[in-house]
């Protein structure tokens, strides 16, 4: 595979002043929430009464990765992976030359809790333990307010709450949800995020987990690869409904993040609700322009897991299919397993410029950072 | 929109002798079937019993069309569309230059039916009513097994009953289904198809229709156009878990021919599976090449709906990112509301040579017409 030299050099990176849109800090222990957590809860963070193999705080796995979620060398010293700040500094930060790194937490089975009561008060905690500890230790962290979207009037106080703090840039929920984002249900959320004007990511994480719905429209799959496959089919499902339901005219200042899901199926699915838009319009006569209008105007996609085509260039044309060069953001996912670096993982990205406004430009842009 | 001159000639699309991979010959009404369904199952067939609005022979559809499913030019004098041999064979298979239109019936919801046993009589019945009315009628009509996957065992039956019948060339069942193709409950199913030559074909209609799962991961949805847009998950998962799951290892004489989803998902889904191989290939160590190489030797697509980028030369790419120039069909979907014209649905194709082996080489190579 030809190898691009420009990319090789870690001098060359560190220039740019990458932007990573999906850094997953970590608490060393659910025990660090309790300050924040009220005291008819702490009975579910474990310990006495639960016994061994069950009493988690978040559901188990239904298919539990071969090869671990955490990168190998991403333990520091003391405690879990992302959860060190002066080793996460130095592993990815530093190393790589990242101007800001956007905290996306390790709290993604928020959204498959079947109480949500508990689920809003658990995100509620996370976003106090990420200001108090993440925001304050160094000015490249920003972060996002994390909600349980099984409640979606709790979910827009808490982004009131946290919405004039100058370092939380953006609001997140997870993929694996009730039903399809689309849904009025969810027009609470929706209305806060424009409100407060603050980006809504979306990050998978708990499909097929939980009370979430099997992972396909044919129920199950058996194996983690099957399901890493899959995944997709949640995002696109949120953006066809998201569109197609009216999110975006009745929220036209909301602006939607899609946080680990890959990028290239996005062309394929532009066109075929623009070549349906043609006869079944009369279905949705909300709408004021091609639903591929409203993906380039209101989402953006961060990269991980950036798939990988056989020649160099084909993922300019999967973005060049896209109809524009600001939709796709760079992100690394440290530090789970399938860690995209900035050094290697745009190799396959033949244009220089396209490759700039991946590493920064399009994420400085959006997030106005 | 660039429009290339070559392609709108009829008299050029004759020469090539188009073959048409999904034409939907239909009864008339299911009374149709009744010298060939057990009499037990007659009452099935609805009329006394049964009050206004219950008892079609099918589920009827949760996400009805605002345009109906089809053509508006398609009634023939008497009868249903699809139904009249000369009228098909006038408006399809003369005005287009039609070499050989693959039949693949009218009967889309078995797949859904909660019970196995009508649904394997149906199939039955289906195929014995096209083997005498159609495949008689015209040397260039070729048959598709119906066959109820509800039933693996009774499936194996009937692809054995027909096989030797020289006018079906293949097994056909629908994508909605009790779970993943890739599941070993379907295995009976991949037996007789190997076993007997035959490729076998699936066919979307009934997703989200009577004893389906929901339509996406996260639930129903809300319109057709939303329907119309996730429809390609099913397939998704089919291959993803046909693949995976070791299917093509068991059955290495398989192939599986996918119609009617559309062909720009399929180079996201490669890369995907490709990539998460390099990382989780402990979890399926009976596979013995890339997942892409699997797809790339076992499946082949027909091309409608055929997606509709705003520029000519992107389908090329797309195909190109398939990594061969075999694997897609065409199809015009005959006689449904959303029909491909082998004359203009090729429009966007640029290269030539690609367009003949779509219209009418690679389907003349995979069938042996």
């Amino acid at each position: 595979m030809e190898i691009i030299e420009h990319e090789t050099k870690k001098e060359m990176v560190k220039q740019l002043g990458i932007i990573d849109c999906d850094v997953h800090q970590s608490v060393n222990s659910y025990e660090d929430l309790k300050p924040y957590l009220p005291r008819s809860w702490w009975n579910r963070l474990g310990g006495e009464g639960y016994g061994v193999g069950s009493g988690g705080v978040f559901p188990g796995p239904n298919y539990p990765s071969p090869v671990g979620i955490l990168r190998e060398d991403s333990y520091p010293e003391n405690g879990a992976p992302g959860s060190d700040i002066e080793f996460t500094k130095k592993q990815l930060l530093d190393e790589y030359g990242i101007e800001y790194a956007i905290l996306t937490g390790a709290a993604l089975h928020l959204s498959v809790l079947a109480n949500a009561d508990f689920a809003s008060s658990m995100a509620s905690a996370y976003n106090q333990w990420t200001a108090e500890k993440w925001l304050n230790a160094d000015s490249r962290f920003k972060g996002s307010i994390i909600i349980a979207p099984q409640d979606p009037k709790e979910a827009a106080k808490e982004i009131d709450r946290w919405s004039s703090h100058p370092n939380f840039i953006q609001v997140q929920m997870g993929g694996a949800a009730k039903m399809p984002y689309g849904d009025r249900y969810f027009d609470p959320i929706f209305e806060a995020c424009e409100r407060n004007s603050l980006p809504l990511a979306i990050h998978p994480g708990a499909e097929g987990d939980g009370v979430s719905h099997p992972l396909t429209p044919l129920g199950h799959v058996q194996h983690y690869i099957e399901r890493h496959c899959v995944l997709p089919q949640t995002i696109m499902t949120h953006l066809i409904t998201m569109v197609f339901q009216g999110v975006f005219n009745k929220f036209p200042g909301l602006k939607v993040v899609v946080l680990e899901y890959g990028i290239a199926w996005m062309p394929h699915m532009m066109w075929r609700m623009d070549k349906n838009y043609k006869g079944l319009r009369m279905e949705v006569p909300w709408l004021e322009k091609r639903p591929s209008d409203y993906i380039r105007e209101h989402v953006r996609l961060a990269t991980q897991p950036i798939e990988e085509p056989d020649k160099i260039g084909q993922l300019d044309q999967i973005i060049e299919m896209m109809g524009t060069d600001k939709m796709v953001m760079f992100s690394s996912d440290y530090p789970h397993w399938d860690f995209d670096s900035p050094k290697a993982s745009l190799n396959l990205i033949k244009d220089k410029n396209l490759k700039n406004r991946i590493l920064r430009d399009n994420a400085k842009e959006f997030y106005g950072l």
